[in-house]
């Protein structure tokens, strides 16, 4: 019998009706002749309410020793919850079946409570209890650290925890939500965004990282290194009727239709930070870096221009918008230090991104980009590209358009 | 240093503002020089939600596999959130402090899940912790069985973990409540009612088994097995203000000034069956009883008296209201067998009940009772002893007036 893991998120268990609507997906999986582990997040809004409390009660206050394993403890609750009520549902329903904590499979994680890590999930319980025919109900988002407290994993968790758990049994793995598979761009924006069939494990890593919401980039990245198939596709389906193909991310090698490009994306979540008249002599880069890395400010474009006068250089980078105001306070302190002459921070922005694994050997896409966009009269700010991305940074304003006309440019409307 | 452990029940740990209030009660001990483990209760309100949403999802429907289990993996995740923001809390105060879940303790159960009693509670763990300078903040209520389950203890469960982990550690027991301590009967009906400075382990068990909702009745049985020094007081106090020295629950040898009545409990939670015209030959008594035995229906007070007629006789018991319908369920499944005319339920009976040690060494005592009842033309319907307490049936409409007919009596308002 093969093996699946089916990964439900907080919207698909939501209440008990949406919990008896998972049940029913979990047993057509088994009659069809699956042996099924099922992760649960905590209820959609659950979570916030469990942060709200821990938010009054100090959680991670300054200057008091760290009560981020206490949060975890109170978090981690959330899921728990829903592990029982389905694992209840589905004995309801004529199957057998239990609910797993992370500390019982266990699910072993390091102790950055809040944001852990999974080092290692021992996969001889859970493959005990799935072969004598029972389904195990998986609380999500939670591990056990080696010395026996709780951690959790981030939010998003919960689709770190079913990718790494089929990875530990040998499962395929279906991530249900509320979107029935991933789309060439976000079909709020564009109408016309057709839903991929499949999609490789990189296209998809650039997708999550770039702002498409469909699956954390964390999970992405265990699936791409162990080879786990994952499945996306909707759970919200009438009783009886079956929840679709979903779109199947995968290796490369197995998409046999290429495209050069698979889809568009955006973020709103940018800020640009702009820096003026900065001394040109090395190190000046690395003490402005240095001191937003030691804050752990991620900073994601950089490009640096000389200004009209030769001795000095502007530079302008961005950060995610939660941090701008924190990255401007850090560039501030270490002005004397640099000497730059002016820095303001942009929270208009907006980064529009193309993905395709098909650019490796395909040029002029970058070309047909800029063309684009430029046909539209939107002016690009910065520009990064990796291997299978190019992004652009752009006036908020012009994401809806930007988006739109790149999918077209892209014949994406066309699959 | 002494060891301490501190109980709070759902009201005092109903929202952050009553979880700092327990959090200073807590820093006071640790300041007089306690060693500290807290049992907490799950927030006022927050069991009842957990327990409507696994009726929803079919908790221990008919028919199927026992969910009991999963009930409480539900259920037990309330205490395991207080425990959490009590732990930050504390600290934020300054406190070394961190939660213990039931299976992290271990505190070792049985799995008659839902109502599972604790086996074992090996105290390394939590003495090294406390040992350390580390208030341990305790989930109540929860425990784990052998094979590494969740299981729960019960409604009123806190008091039995706060006892049993007090008894593994050789501390000491201060359970905090609502009310600031054991009072010779309920101060709502009697506003004569007086706080007891200490009542003895049997009289607290009789008080606790006969109404009296101030300690949960198997709490009491293990500090009387164990010696357990138990406390009860208020956790409802200003800040800066003591709580009071509230109640001893200690062995009958420590207290100094007898007296023959301590208090004067009720209850409304009973239900009355009465047999006419059951034929007098021996058996029938225990068909009947083994019956509702069977159905695991309790009786109670039970009396036999013969009719007008030589050859059949009727029959008074007492059951819990909640089962009364059930047991005239089982009572007319037996009627062929048995033979009995006919059968009644009387839902409106109170049992009011003098319990007091002293009562070994003094005659009188029911001749007291039943003259204070008579005098106020109180109806006693049936009667039942044991060496400390003397309960009577009578008309529920009469309670109040026999509660406060019988503290006058004993003198009860004069200690």
């Amino acid at each position: 019998m093969s093996r699946l893991v089916m990964k439900f998120g907080g919207t698909s268990v939501a209440d008990l009706e949406r919990i008896r609507r998972v049940a029913r997906l979990v047993a057509a999986e088994v009659e069809a002749g699956h042996d099924v582990a099922v992760v649960v997040s905590a209820m959609a809004g659950k979570t916030n309410e469990l942060v709200a409390w821990t938010d009054g009660a100090g959680a991670a206050a300054q200057g008091i020793p760290s009560s981020d394993d206490e949060y975890d403890v109170v978090v981690a609750s959330g899921e728990q919850v829903t592990a029982g009520l389905l694992a209840m549902t589905l004995r309801n329903m004529g199957l057998r079946a239990r609910s797993w904590l992370g500390w019982q499979v266990p699910i072993i994680a390091d102790d950055a409570h809040g944001k852990a890590r999974i080092d290692d999930i021992p996969p001889e319980k859970l493959a005990a209890a799935l072969d004598a025919g029972e389904v195990a109900v998986i609380a999500g988002f939670q591990g056990v650290t080696r010395d026996g407290r709780i951690a959790t994993l981030g939010r998003g968790g919960s689709d770190t925890s079913a990718v790494a758990i089929a990875a530990a049994i040998g499962a395929a793995c279906d991530i249900y939500t509320d979107v029935d598979g991933v789309y060439t761009t976000d079909p709020r924006i564009e109408s016309k965004a057709k839903k991929l069939a499949k999609i490789s494990y990189e296209e998809m890593l650039e997708m999550a990282s770039l702002g498409a919401k469909v699956l954390q980039t964390r999970s992405v990245e265990l699936a791409m290194a162990y080879h786990v198939p994952v499945r996306v596709l909707s759970s919200f389906v009438e009783p009886g009727e079956a929840p679709g193909q979903g779109t199947i991310v995968c290796d490369e090698e197995e998409i046999v239709e290429k495209r050069i490009v698979s889809g568009v994306a955006y973020s709103r979540d940018e800020a640009k930070i702009s820096l003026f008249g900065l001394p040109d002599h090395p190190g000046v880069s690395s003490t402005i870096f240095g001191a937003l890395a030691d804050a752990n400010v991620n900073v994601d474009m950089i490009v640096q221009s000389h200004a009209r006068t030769a001795d000095t250089a502007n530079m302008e980078f961005t950060v995610g918008r939660r941090d701008a105001q924190r990255a401007l306070e850090i560039i501030r302190a270490v002005q004397p230090q640099v000497g730059f002459e002016d820095v303001r921070v942009d929270e208009d922005v907006a980064k529009v991104s193309v993905i395709g694994v098909g650019m490796r050997s395909h040029a002029g896409v970058a070309k047909s980009m800029f063309k684009a966009l430029a046909d539209k009269g939107v002016n690009i700010q910065v520009i990064s590209t990796s291997e299978i991305k190019i992004s652009v940074l752009i006036d908020a304003a012009y994401t809806e358009l930007a988006v739109r006309a790149l999918h077209a440019a892209y014949g994406l409307d066309q699959l």
